[in-house]
C-alpha cells in the first residue's frame, strides 16, 4: 500500500520488522523512521547479519554458544550433581540474572505440543537422557513454564526417569516477592496458601 | 549482565534491537531468540544496511525519496493548488492511506519544541516559504499533530503567512469514526459539539 509513497528500501525494512513477534506494521512503520533519522541502522544491520556466525549448540547442554562446549559446561566452578532442565535458551538467561544457580543446564528446544506437532522426539530429552546415563547427576530440577505444554513436557521426562534413582524437584509456586495479595490470580494464591511455609 | 552466557552476536543485536524505541531489554532478547530460530536474521540485517543507499530529501516536498523530486511531486494528476504541511513522512503515509487528499505536501522534519532546542531554522520552514513564493499555491493545510507541538508550529507557520493571500486551514476535531462517546475525552467530545454539522 505504501509502495508510491516510500522508498523501496524504507518499504523492505518495514516489512522485515513486521514479521517479528509483537511488532505490528504500525510499530514497525516507526522503528525504521527513527533509524532513518540516526546512523544505528548500520549497527543494527551488521549485528543481524552476523547474529548466528559461529554459533552452535553445545554438544552437553545443547545450549547456544561459540564453542563445542559451552562456558557455563566448561565452568568448573559449577557442581555437575545438578541439571536445570529448561525449554529455551531464555530461560538460562533469566535463572542466571538470579546469581542464585551454580549447577548445569540441559536446554530442550522447545516442549511438547500435540497442537504444533511437536512430539518429544523433537526436543533435546534424548541427550538429556544419555547425559543423566552417563554422569548420573544427583538432581534433575524440570523448570519448563508452569503451563499446560510446559508441565506435560516435564511430565513426560519425570516419567522417563522414573527407575532412576534421582531427586527430581520443580521451581515453587507462589506469591511473586514484592506482589499483591489482592492482584494474585486464584491458582496462584492457590500454591501460596498450600505451600506455605513455617517463619 | 548477560555476556557470560550469551554468545557475544547474540548480546550485541539484543543491544541494537534495545536502543530502538518502545522495545526494552527483555523484548529485545525475545526477538534476537525469535531470529535465532529462522533464518529471517539474514534479510533483516541486509534491510538494515541498505535503508538510507541512495534516499535523499525530495528537493520540492523534503519528503525522503529516491529521486531529486519524489513520486508525489512528479504526479501530474496531484493539485499544486494545495499544500499539506505534516512535521514528518509517516504522516503522509498516514494520509496516503485515506486515498481522499489529491494535492501535495511539504514535510517539516521536527516541531518547534523549546525545550529540546528546536526552533523555526531547524525545521524545513524557510523551504516551505520559498515554495510558497514561488508556486502561489491556493491553500495550505497545517497538519501537524493536535498537541502543544504541533499546535505551536502551526500558529508559528501561520503567523509567516498572515500577509499572503491564501487560505489557510487545519484537520478537523471531532469523535473518532466508529468511536465510542462514552470513551472520548473531553476535550475531543468537546470540539465534536463546538463543531456539530447540520444533517
Amino acid at each position: 500500500m505504501n509502495s508510491d509513497v516510500l522508498p523501496e528500501s524504507v518499504n523492505n525494512l518495514i516489512e522485515e520488522f513486521a514479521k517479528l513477534p509483537s511488532i505490528g506494521p504500525k510499530t514497525a512503520e516507526r522503528l525504521v523512521f527513527y533509524l532513518l533519522k540516526g546512523e544505528d541502522n548500520l549497527a543494527l544491520g551488521e549485528a543481524a547479519l552476523a547474529l548466528k556466525i559461529g554459533i552452535v549448540n553445545c554438544s552437553v547442554c545443547q545450549n547456544f554458544s561459540t564453542q563445542q562446549v559451552c562456558k557455563i559446561c566448561q565452568n568448573p566452578n559449577r557442581s555437575d550433581s545438578t541439571v536445570c532442565v529448561v525449554s529455551q535458551p531464555l530461560d538460562i538467561v533469566a535463572i542466571e540474572k538470579t546469581g542464585l544457580y551454580k549447577g548445569k543446564y540441559h536446554v530442550l528446544h522447545g516442549v511438547i505440543s500435540p497442537v504444533d506437532g511437536i512430539g518429544p522426539d523433537d526436543l533435546e530429552i534424548e541427550s538429556l537422557m544419555r547425559r543423566i546415563d552417563a554422569h548420573k547427576p544427583e538432581e534433575i530440577i524440570l523448570a519448563t513454564n508452569p503451563n499446560l505444554e510446559g508441565e506435560t513436557t516435564a511430565l513426560y521426562i519425570l516419567r522417563q526417569l522414573k527407575d532412576h534413582d534421582i531427586a527430581i524437584t520443580k521451581l515453587a509456586h507462589g506469591l511473586p516477592v514484592g506482589g499483591d495479595l489482592e492482584y494474585a490470580d486464584q491458582m496462584t494464591l492457590g500454591r501460596a496458601l498450600d505451600n506455605r511455609q513455617a517463619f
